[in-house]
């Protein structure tokens, strides 16, 4: 008999069929227990009023987790969770598990404390509600790619270790390479500019590196980057334009493919408006400073309390969880950033709230060759280490830009999660090497 | 006017349109001038009758590899390559080169050496041969997530931060991380089994990083490896049927997308026969023996020679490019490797040859947690630094197994590349940590 996926019982009602995963529970009410199975789709509940059935779980002296086969005729319950259970399960054990798991997974895990649930990550993420935060970042990525291979995006793969912190900032890690030292790439920032001189416009999905020492909820050391760069661009408008379809392209997915964990995680997918609302910089920073304090302007940067509060304002003056803040000061942009033309002062890029948090960062870039090493003599930084990315520059290169999503920070503002390190499977901080 | 892609003009014969790329060619032929302007989809030719036109280009002093707009009305021409041309082009100017590029894009690559095109990569990937090799590349990876997004996989992203080495081999790179030494992953091995105990079914496509001091024509020291596990199988012949689906879904999309590249490159799409021939590897050796001569016996392993020979044999005994060789020895497997049943000198494991090379590995792995502290302890490696890993099994897993589809290997068989450095964008070796 083939086995078939908790999913799928729907359809086999009054069939004998075959299931087979984890011993999620197994519990007694009077003289009928209740097992339920969990694979890797769903759960399902077999009910046993003839307790020689479980005798193999018994002699096996399994606990929760263990891996079984119930082989059990499909029986129509509008009470049961899935709508359908298992009778007269015969119940065969795969692998005992004789060691009660560090962590429920039978229970909602609500105030877990996070350090344990990433310690025992191996287990917690069997946990129905840590799976349905994964599948989301499945999903998301999913639509992340359709979008951009819709609309004649390469997908490319960057080197992952480089020569120097190229890209300016000293948050990189050291490398034992050979003889000599590397560094793991901040981003694919230089190499997906260059990719723009070969297929005009390019996208990777991959980890990036950030030697940050920093221990808050909201920083991790690897995380994953969905980047995006694209030539013949008149400036960042048409940026934001492929980055607004692109959002709606990830919602959508999100909404065809896991309306179940949504719902299950409580998560109310954002609207993506056609247009996303936009506040200028020096706007955004005074409506700040009008609400929460003038400590607020002539920063070079928005404060996360301020860019919580202009979360909430779009919200009330838009109706959008979306908003774009564009023209940050040329100070705060990295050395690639495009000037805005008109106020040389505040640059050709922007940043996307989701929800009061920075989701995007994204922009045009500078593209001609004398450009370049203007800015980065002005910047004191050297152009040897960088001779090969200013090649591109030197050999031709169009009006370009582009952005880069991080997938763990939107399913955090997504889910609405605590911690950064919940939306990932196995996190990488100060302290976490393993699991 | 809007922009439209090179590829667009056969649909607007007779339309004045705008296309914008970068200067392939200028050349003159009596009174006439043809410009051929390449963009991110491929090349159109211009036919200047009136050389005040091509003013524009004199006056900026541009060599090729300028980025130009061209506004033309146009005309098909079967002689053309594309059986369109633009006529009384207007040419605009967007970023003028002054000086010729180090590698011409305009003739065959043909024997320009390897270690040039990889110091000049940022502008020699701009040759259409050197694309077409990356749009394979995409379009692979697209195949290979697209065949297992349809059969219940769950995409996984691993952390690439690990400690020690802990798969067995020295070939790791060590990394300096805060106060510590971590190593890059030299797979996702570990996590990708781990994660078996939370969806069943999953895949990664993502760096790895192998420190391999070896100066080879296969040897790269990072590579993109398509990765796949999979719960609730009976023994490694479900694994190898789902790599063969997830080959042929490959091999499927590189056809449909790619038909133009395949032919440029002169590559010959493989069948992938519903069953793929397989050969124990006792079998082939002795074989291989046969043909090469007796010190192929008795080795662990099967020589690159023999591979190759293999390679031949299966497309003359059954006309497959494609061969498993199913059993290797035990000695040669990693620890987590399980052995046939009836010959447990033999593992449960298997190699897919592609036109005489090492395509694929996979197999068979341990499931019980027993299995593997008897495993270890038998190789001598301490289990404690796998804790968190071993809990995996602690706690309940089903057989499973899988494979690792080497995607630079790929391209490089499938397009008969001499060195797989030309198969990665940007490639990292021995000496190569730039550009």
């Amino acid at each position: 008999m083939e086995r078939i996926r908790s999913s799928e019982l729907g359809a086999h009602v009054g069939e004998r069929v075959r299931v087979a995963g984890w011993l999620q529970s197994l519990r007694r009410l009077g003289a009928v227990s209740f097992l339920v199975v969990r694979d890797g789709w769903g759960t399902v509940q077999a009910v046993v009023a003839d307790d020689a059935r479980l005798a193999p779980l018994r002699e096996a002296g399994c606990e929760v987790e263990s891996v079984v086969e119930v082989e059990g005729t499909v029986v129509a319950n509008a009470q049961a969770r899935s709508g359908v259970e298992l009778h007269a399960p015969d119940v065969r054990v795969v692998s005992a598990v004789t060691e009660a798991p560090p962590v429920r997974l039978d229970k909602k895990l609500g105030n877990a404390p996070v350090p344990t649930l990433l310690a025992q990550a191996v287990v917690a993420n069997r946990h129905p509600s840590r799976r349905a935060i994964f599948r989301l970042g499945a999903a998301a990525m999913r639509g992340f790619r359709g979008a951009l291979d819709a609309r004649g995006f390469v997908e490319i793969q960057s080197p992952k270790l480089v020569e120097g912190a190229t890209e300016g900032g000293a948050n990189v890690f050291e490398v034992k390479y050979f003889e000599r030292i590397a560094h793991l790439a901040q981003s694919p920032q230089l190499y997906k500019q260059i990719m723009v001189g070969v297929f005009e416009r390019v996208y990777e999905v991959g980890p990036v590196f950030r030697a940050e020492p920093h221990d808050t909820a909201r920083h991790i050391n690897q995380y994953t980057s969905m980047d995006v760069e694209l030539g013949f661009i008149d400036g960042p408008g048409d940026v934001m334009r492929v980055l607004t379809e692109v959002l709606a392209e990830i919602v959508r997915e999100l909404g065809a493919a896991c309306a179940a964990e949504l719902a299950q995680l409580g998560a109310v997918l954002p609207a993506v408006p056609a247009r996303i609302p936009e506040l200028h910089f020096s706007e955004a920073q005074a409506l700040i400073a009008g609400a929460l304090g003038e400590r607020e302007r002539d920063q070079p940067d928005l404060s996360p309390e301020g860019e919580r509060w202009l979360g909430r304002w779009a919200v009330e003056q838009h109706g959008s969880d979306f908003l774009f803040v564009v023209g940050y000061p040329m100070v705060k942009r990295p050395f690639y950033t495009h000037p805005d033309a008109a106020r040389p002062a505040y640059s050709a890029s922007f940043d996307l709230l989701f929800r009061g948090t920075e989701l995007v960062t994204g922009g045009q870039r500078l593209h001609r060759y004398e450009d370049y090493i203007a800015a980065l003599a002005a910047r004191g930084m050297r152009s040897e280490p960088l001779a090969a990315y200013l090649d591109g520059f030197r050999y031709g290169m169009p009006r370009h830009g582009g952005f880069a999503i991080g997938l763990e920070r939107l399913l955090m503002q997504l889910v609405g999660l605590p911690n950064i390190r919940l939306a990932v499977l196995f996190p990488r901080d100060l302290t976490r090497l393993a699991p």
